[in-house]
């Protein structure tokens, strides 16, 4: 039978996986696929540029529009990442009748729904595998193996460069920028970090997450987006004393009144199977109704693995060329008209519990006054840890866990509690969640 | 759209949770597969008994055969087990160009060749996710998820007998039978523990897994199978100490010359992730070329997660109703003609470390005896734990870890220095993986 062949738009770290895995594994790869795979058409933005993988034979070009008009190519697979050139070359990949795998997450957070209708409308498939947690199944997972489930909630380790630099905080003892300073050496974190420690990436793929486990649109502006800035050493040792490791997480649950869709750092059981997800590895813990928790772990980026994404991607739609396409795996694992109308609920409703770290004058009365202020918000405390010999020049750090309360009561208490004359400073709130 | 008809046969704890499942998400499962599924018939042993689980309206008969030979009947989910009914009803409804969705890893380990040819040639699919690891859908990521690797290897904690009674004999140093009583009694192990605790239910999932990874036919009569029985406390509080958490595990390895098929105890890394999968609970961690390792975790058994993957598979086969046959997933994950003459490995030529625990005579040159004859047989030595304290009438025990060894080799030097007599009874020998 013919070969299949595929355009490829961008040849950085993905696209090199890609075209190395397509090569190497072409004899597994097409006896899965039940046919050949071939790169016939590749545009880059500097096509005189030393490559180590080997494209030889392949035409290469400048512009990716020639790679999207042309009729020999049945599937673009779009990899230039951003979301301006690559939403032209989607949009018209689409319009001109071809398949589309991307491993772009900005472009579908940002313009998934549009270009999803696009595809509908012209009877494309667009696959997006390596877009959320790099090699991972877990779009598959969610979208079809999960199937049978009314899904309750998806917690995740999201941003592999987030998850590196608290798991070497913690086993190194080092400050964040220590551990900042070594990420950015090892290219575990780009120059300009802020894109991940900062929650963007992470808030990309949970947007991604939410709709294909609840069936509703993307709506990434609707995000409560925190990175780990505010995590400090000092946090990750008391919530080790107190049983907790502190994850960056992408969390988002079906609630009665809407979905949570909220991007934070979080206390968890140190014995949760996801705490102990450590370094630049991903993971991703479901809970749903029949099949109640599943975690499914492995890399999150990478050449290689989120390579290994695109090429299942490929397999897939390469097995679906030929199936009609109003029985295909819906993009957001709904059909179209079944997706819900459930609004994204605001921060201020989700309740959690909370971790707080302040520093008081260590004073009799103190404690008293902070947790009456809490008692008056009905928010109970579960646990105080304050200790004697911390004192330093008449000052003490207060930990406390609250029991679960509306993250608006928790703010305005705290907020009550910072204009305390024996307050000194901001009140760090990290908040707690127990997954199980 | 005329709704898809299910035959079922067997309401037992999986249909039931099948039956529950698309009752109680008829509307989320409808929207997942673009047409509306149901059960328009049901066979059962006893027609008569009273059912927890709501099938008004359903016919219900006690004739198999009245499911597979409706016409109405688009897919026929067996639900029954065993090897030898299943085998009858599931060739005769695809011999009537029905497709077909099971539970049923018996009726696949051993007759699934057999089976996958019949479908090949009527053109129909036989699904069976939830006949590996319940819940878990570690069949679609292993054959889609992972299509573009070449698959290393795969070690799973498989059946969930095993690791709940290995989890409560670590936590609660009880002895086996102790726990086993209670597994029992809390409906975790059956009144004849055998097929479970055998390892015989962990080979047959085992069997699957090796063929979908590798491209190889199912070959259950080749699986090396070792139960949890020669397991002990002591050994499990040894292994502790070292390091390692004791795991019932089945694994599958490429090697140069074959196949790796074995299932055993096995010591492993307590800082793994799968040495923190605990209870009841399933989990598969695979090593494969491009994406490296990934773990898959979930519920393993039970009425509603297995009853999540029986529905999977029937959303994923509504889906490929209309597509063309030659484009499906394939049954073994390859296409009948690209499948892998690969041997399997015996038994004697796989090579493991060894933690080996014997109880020996105190006297001075015991050890050089023993260690001698290991180093004779090129075998090093790691570790070697003999403590004073230990001794008792002139007794003592000593914990050895070996490096990788061939197993053969291995199995020489335990009977040559049981042959010694300063050797105290048999030598207990549990293999060890670093699992890295």
């Amino acid at each position: 039978m013919k070969a299949v062949n595929i355009g490829l738009i961008g040849l950085g770290t993905v696209g090199s996986g890609t075209v190395e895995i397509l090569r190497r594994n072409n004899r597994d790869i097409s006896g899965r696929a039940g046919r050949d795979i071939q790169v016939s058409r590749i545009a880059v933005r500097d096509p005189g540029k030393a490559r180590e993988v080997d494209i030889a034979g392949i035409p290469l070009g400048d512009d990716p529009m020639l790679v999207v008009d042309d009729p020999e190519v049945e599937i673009v697979v779009e990899l230039v990442g951003g979301d301006t050139l690559a939403r032209e070359v989607v949009l018209r990949a689409i319009e001109n009748g071809k398949h589309v795998v991307t491993a772009n997450k900005a472009l579908i957070a940002l313009h998934g729904n549009e270009v999803f209708a696009k595809a509908q409308e012209k009877g494309v498939m667009v696959a997006f595998e390596a877009a959320v947690a790099g090699g991972i199944p877990i779009i598959k997972s969610l979208r079809e193996g999960l199937s049978a489930n009314r899904i309750e909630w998806v917690a995740g380790i999201i941003n592999g460069t987030c998850n590196y630099i608290l798991t070497r905080m913690e086993n190194d003892g080092l400050d964040f920028s220590d551990v900042l300073r070594d990420a950015q050496a090892l290219g575990y974190a780009e120059a300009d970090p802020a894109f991940d420690i900062e929650g963007i990436d992470a808030a990309h793929k949970l947007t991604i997450l939410a709709s294909i486990a609840f069936g509703i649109p993307l709506q990434f502006d609707r995000v409560h987006v925190e990175g780990i800035t505010g995590v400090s050493l000092e946090d990750i040792r008391y919530a080790g004393e107190l049983g907790y490791r502190i994850k960056h997480l992408g969390i988002t649950r079906r609630q009665h009144h809407g979905i949570e869709l909220r991007v934070h750092p979080v206390l968890i059981p140190a014995k949760r199977l996801i705490a102990n997800v450590h370094g630049v590895m991903n993971a991703a813990l479901i809970r749903a109704d029949a099949v109640g928790p599943t975690l499914f772990y492995g890399a999150g980026a990478g050449t290689e693995p989120t390579g290994s994404a695109v090429v299942a991607d490929i397999v897939d739609v390469v097995r679906a060329l030929t199936s009609d396409p109003d029985n295909r795996v819906p993009h957001l694992a709904f059909q179209p008209g079944a997706l819900a109308r459930l609004p994204i609920m605001p921060m201020e409703d989700v309740v959690t519990a909370g971790y707080l770290r302040l520093r008081v004058v260590n004073r009799p009365g103190v404690l008293a006054a902070i947790t009456r202020i809490f008692g008056d918000r009905d928010i109970s405390i579960d646990t105080v840890l304050q200790r004697g010999h911390d004192e330093e020049n008449g000052e003490v750090t207060i930990i406390m866990l609250t029991h679960n309360t509306r993250d608006e009561n928790l703010a305005g208490a705290i907020s009550e509690v910072e204009d305390l004359s024996v307050v000194i400073g901001r009140i760090n709130l990290i908040r707690l969640e127990n997954l199980a």
